[in-house]
């Protein structure tokens, strides 16, 4: 068990008309406020009027920055530092999914930094200041609301980069299961698939010991296996929204890291090229990629630890052969992501072909994948996007 | 599942070495503080002098407030509070078990309030303010290096009472589990019937549905018994040690609560009687009362989180009748604690008698026990005595 250090200051107000509280979080700290979201889904759910009245009832005025993308574009955190800095703005309420908030974050942290904001993305020492950040989810995935990185796309230079500081971690986030009964079945999917694949970047590390951790994050596996399944045939099934919500904010608040290291994580490297070359839905990429890098890894070394989350968390035989447990706990999650879900299985199901592979690996590999859980080499990660190609 | 509201903003150090950073993070925040701490055991464990090393280093007078008695008494707190008071002290560093920390809560809460600080206890509404406080801990047990609680006991009026306030959560709080390689184990022994007390009060909620919440407790169930057992037998064994810390932490922080409800406790209540009118570990007579008080709450209505509890901890065969399930996971609970842990069994193990039983149950049925997860009279609590009397 690795020594850790566990810091989740953000207040969490978790459930049904959970948003009423918000106006009392926000105006002790701020008076004037970045009022950020993405396209009209906030607007079609009633969240946009309804944080726009407590604004309002409690004094609170507000600049509007809209239209974040998915994937969030550097040209929106550039737009968003203006708005700040042009309005002096004292804080940022964001009301969406994981975009909209990372999107604040990043104007948050890049306010009081006078270079290009993508400088803060390649050097997190960089950021020495950040306006507080309150959020609405309303999409249970990237677990942004609980912690303090942000990721941001740069189109222009085809990268897509993790900004990492505790100076974002939000001051207060509103999970109401509630707001993410709209959400359709494939953000259901891929949102499960991106929590899942947060546990397993740190399962899979090989220090032993850390069983407290290890029991969390299986926990947590079984609940997005079990309430991932439901959501997506049931939207109305508030059970299982709230389960996926609470799920995704402590798959990555430190909580299934504690003692276990883990970082950099190898799937996020290589999904971030995926998604930079070809602006795919971050969680479905992670579900291609994710059971050709546990085939590639899959050894001597590693076998136990899939025994461990075969037997743990899929419940299969613990007498048999530990290659045998391995490759039907491997197989289940393709059942699980692939038949369960319906993510797309292969690269060539996006129209993706090898053309950019080489390069991507190249960059994928340069995330520091040296000292992933299990080394990758560009060499090794090439192997594996050709595994996903069909 | 219920709404909650989920809120640790302490920052946790974890693992061995880790009291190198205490001076870091104290000294943006306080140039004096009180060095509160206990009997002598942290001098022969080699902490206090490595705090004041690192207080000096860092420019950190101290004034000092020592022996600080298990079950902290109110004129501990009131002595503490004189010597901030007269040495305009900015924060607390405690360094000890939960009592050291619970004192310092009391302490760094009452330097603001006029009374006597005992009203704080009966009404948490009166505390407005408080110092910051730092820890370092040495007993796994109470959790409340990572909460807002603290249990202070009047023994001229023969009460235990438990002051709660957002307020008083550490800021920062180093567990080096090597600190408690030096505990006693019968410590030991009370500090993880501690900790699974804490996660029973809440777990056989009747609240359906906290999937999230469930897993986490079974899991820190299992990691108590576990390792609970091993760090009894082996003083030695950081591992044992470090999942009982982490666990004593995660047990009472919020998580295992988060969508249950649960408060008030009802072993707790009980249990506050008994160490109030006869000051013993915490624990132990937490230990003692927990089987009488499953027995009593045993019925349809609640066989079904037993089942989960003896299914899940114990892996108690789930095709066995519901009631010889529940039965034998309450045998299993009593073996540990008293065969394994090797706690008093009974109330005349420790030389109580039916004397103050009627008193004791009328006291404690007034913390609110008719709003407990499974509703108490002063005679269900004086029953529930009466049970472990022999």
């Amino acid at each position: 068990m690795n020594n850790f250090v566990f810091h989740t200051p953000t207040k969490i107000l978790f459930g049904k008309g959970q948003v009423e509280s918000l106006g009392k979080e926000v105006a002790p700290i701020a008076k004037k406020v970045l009022l950020a979201y993405g396209s009209g889904s906030v607007k079609k759910i009633g969240l946009y009027d309804k944080t726009v009245s407590i604004l309002k009832e409690n004094g609170i005025e507000f600049v509007e920055l809209s239209g974040i993308e998915p994937n969030p574009k550097l040209e929106s955190v550039v737009e968003g530092v203006k708005l700040c800095r042009e309005n002096k703005l004292q804080a940022i309420v964001a009301i969406g999914g994981g975009s909209v908030i990372d999107c604040s974050k990043a104007i948050s942290a890049a306010i009081g930094y006078d270079g290009n904001p993508w400088d803060l993305l390649l050097d997190g020492s960089l950021i020495t200041s950040a306006i507080p950040i309150f959020t609405v989810l309303t999409l249970s995935a990237t677990g942004t609301e609980m912690n303090g990185n942000a990721v941001i796309s740069n189109m222009q230079t085809n990268e897509k980069k993790a900004l990492k500081s505790p100076l974002v971690k939000p001051v207060c986030s509103v999970l109401d299961p509630e707001y993410t009964c709209t959400v359709s079945p494939w953000q259901i999917a891929s949102g499960t698939a991106d929590i899942i694949s947060h546990i397993f970047e740190v399962y899979f590390s090989l220090v032993e010991g850390a069983k407290v951790t290890d029991g969390i994050s299986e926990t947590l596996l079984k609940v997005c296996i079990e309430y991932g399944e439901k959501a997506y045939n049931n939207p109305d099934d508030y059970e299982a929204r709230a389960n996926l919500m609470w799920a995704s904010s402590l798959a990555i608040n430190g909580l299934t890291a504690a003692g276990k290291g883990g970082e950099p994580w190898s799937c996020h490297a290589m999904e971030h090229q995926l998604s930079a070359y070809y602006d795919i839905t971050h969680g479905a990429g992670l579900a291609t990629v994710t059971p050709s890098w546990f085939r590639f890894i899959l050894s001597d070394k590693t076998v136990g630890k899939f025994v461990s989350y075969g037997v743990n968390v899929w419940g299969i035989d613990p007498s048999l052969d530990p290659f045998e447990i391995a490759n039907k706990a491997i197989e289940k999650t393709e059942e699980f992501f692939f038949d369960v879900l319906k993510l797309p299985r292969t690269l060539k199901d996006y129209g993706i072909d090898e053309t950019h592979l080489a390069d991507m690996a190249e960059k994928a590999a340069m995330e520091g994948l040296d000292k992933a859980i299990i080394p990758l080499t560009a060499e090794d990660v090439l192997k594996i996007y050709k595994d996903c190609l069909e």
